[in-house]
């Protein structure tokens, strides 16, 4: 295990009706607040007015960005820096899932950063202060909601991005209300879910030893994923699915799972490129690349790990040969995605062939300084396999 | 689950030599503080030099109060608070366990109260400021690195009590090193363990439905304590181990397993008699009445609890008979108490015998309100059968 820094310094408000909690916490920070959503569902469905209605009581005036799009562009970030600088606001209230908040985050550090703030997705230690950052979670899937990350893209270069600053871009306050995913349709349910997964799959494969508590804290939430992904799906308005689900989204990706224990990720990078140039829902192109990636770096280095995930998540019998408890894990996950969740099994059936693999390959690699150094190290050609293997 | 907020805002830093990250975190609020320790070990181990140089590099002044007893007295909150008044001491850093910690989280309150101290006890709510706490952790255990509780003893009256108040006695930074714990005794650490473990029942055993991400959660943190805590016992310096006990004891306690999701607790309440009457040491208390505490409130509303955690935490068979994964469990719990731990295995061996059980069952179910309301409802006569039971 190796040494890290925690500071989870969001306050969190966790359950039904708790929007009535957040105007205390942002008039601590501000009265004059930029509200950032996506493409209007929360008018349609009530949040709007119970979000507008709590700023009205707690005398707080804002200004509105909206339309932001499922991969946060940089052009809403220049936008809504525009909107905060013209109108002296002082904090952001995003209302959404990742994309709004992770807007959100990239337009609180560039309203206090001179140059382009593309800049600030490029290089995140340009990011040195920020106005106060606010969510109301729509969407159980990225964790943006309990993290300082944010992921932005450029559709002109082709780049999607990672970026953000630990004190900086972590939201201030965080409401919770389970009750607010309850009109996110089985697709977008499915996705999220296989986001959640798939950050707490990236924490859970690392070659760092000692991390065991970390292991079972994800063993925790995968099972609770594979358990309520389904459910959710099915039963929109289930309380306790949504309620874990959205819970285990926080966890996943908030620093519990990979402090101390965790490499460098493989198939957010990888899948970053597909979202990139094909502009594929983040939660599908993970869950289609994840089977074949596993296979590809399934060996006798990494057996051990495949067999605790088979062991102690899916609950396969420790007395099996190791390979096949391996397999077996890998043939249920890509199951669970293509069977209890409903997303396309292949690159294919997203209409995505091969004639840009190779390109998407080396970007992927060199984002990550030439090759992915993770779990088992990939090079650009590894890269192209993985997507060959998964079309 | 029901509705609950979470704000865990303390700066951890965490690993080998980390204490060097702490001065820059005091230096922001303070640079006067009252440095409180125990019985003197950390002169021995060389953890007060590397503190006392850490505070030296950064300039801070500093005045001493040594000789917090396990069970921290309000004698020493007193002296305590004096110390800083007199010095006009801007903070607190308790370098410890729980008891060096807890009772400067009540220092640090009574600072800002114009009272006796004793009333913070008695009523959280009296607790309305505190000045900055910061912490360096020499015993995993109790958890106060990373919440706001504290429990403090009154000799005079026979009172052990815990207090605190969320976002006021929680400390800002916590430094916790697993090497400044090689130098724990096997004895130390196996009650350490205990420790942890029950603050994991507390919340685990509940009757609050839904939470199955925090039961998940909780059997991470078992699982991890079973496993490492005998290897700490027998090989003190083993880092692997001292990381991940040190690690477990902050997330037993500090919301994550509670939030949404625990009662009351029950075994807590039992044991602080036993150690405010008899000074036993707490882990060893809670140790010796878990066992006979889960045998107690087994029954047919509870049973599935049991299974679960014979399932899920000692791989016990799924296809056994309900009743027998839930006592081969609780048979299991006691085993590793007694023989993995090596602490005594009843109250009789701790020299304690009967003649106060009325008294002090009592006592425990009149600091809840007249009975224990946790995961079984517990009154006076059922707290004196328990207690008979762990003769």
């Amino acid at each position: 295990m190796y040494n890290f820094n925690m500071h989870l310094d969001t306050n969190i408000h966790f359950g039904k009706g708790q929007i009535k909690k957040l105007g205390k916490d942002i008039i601590k920070y501000t009265d004059r607040l930029l509200l950032v959503y996506g493409g209007g569902s929360i008018k349609k469905n009530g949040i709007y007015d119970s979000v507008v209605a709590e700023l009205k009581d707690n005398n707080i005036y804002f200004e509105e960005l909206s339309g932001v799009d499922p991969n946060p562009r940089i052009e809403s970030v220049v936008e809504g820096i525009k909107l905060c600088k013209e109108n002296q606001l002082g904090g952001i209230l995003a209302v959404g899932g990742g994309s709004s908040i992770d807007c959100s985050k990239v337009i609180a550090a560039g309203v206090k950063y001179d140059g382009d703030p593309w800049d600030l997705v490029l290089d995140r230690k340009k990011i040195v202060d920020a106005i106060p950052i606010f969510t109301v979670l729509t969407l159980s899937a990225t964790g943006s909601e309990m993290n300082a990350n944010a992921v932005i893209s450029n559709m002109t270069t082709n780049q999607k991005l990672g970026t953000g600053m630990p004190g900086i871009t972590l939201p201030k306050a965080s409401v919770l209300d389970p009750e607010y995913t309850y009109t996110v349709p089985a697709k977008h349910t499915a996705a999220g879910t296989a986001d959640i997964i798939s950050h707490t799959f990236e924490n859970y494969f690392t070659n760092v030893k000692g991390g065991y508590l970390q292991a079972r804290f994800a063993e925790a939430i995968l099972k609770t994923c594979f358990h309520y992904g389904p459910i959710a799906c099915k039963e929109p308005d289930n309380y306790e699915a949504r309620a874990n689900l959205m819970w285990a989204s926080s966890w996943a990706i908030n620093g519990l799972l990979s402090g101390g224990s965790a490499n460098n990720w493989s198939v957010h990078p990888m899948e970053h490129e597909l979202s990139a140039y094909y502009d594929v829902t983040h939660g599908v192109g993970l869950a289609i690349l994840t089977p074949h990636w596993m296979r590809y770096v399934l060996n006798d280095d990494t057996l051990d790990n495949f067999v605790d995930y088979g062991i102690n998540v899916w609950g396969l019998d420790p007395s099996l040969d190791k390979y096949e408890i391996a397999n077996k894990a890998i043939d249920l996950t890509q199951d669970f995605f293509c069977k209890d969740l409903n997303i396309p099994a292949s690159l294919t059936e997203v209409g995505i062939n091969d004639e840009n693999f190779e390109v998407m390959a080396k970007h992927a690699a060199n984002v990550k300084g030439g090759s992915i150094q993770g779990f088992v190290n990939l090079e650009a050609e590894d890269i192209v396999k993985i997507y060959q293997a998964a079309l």
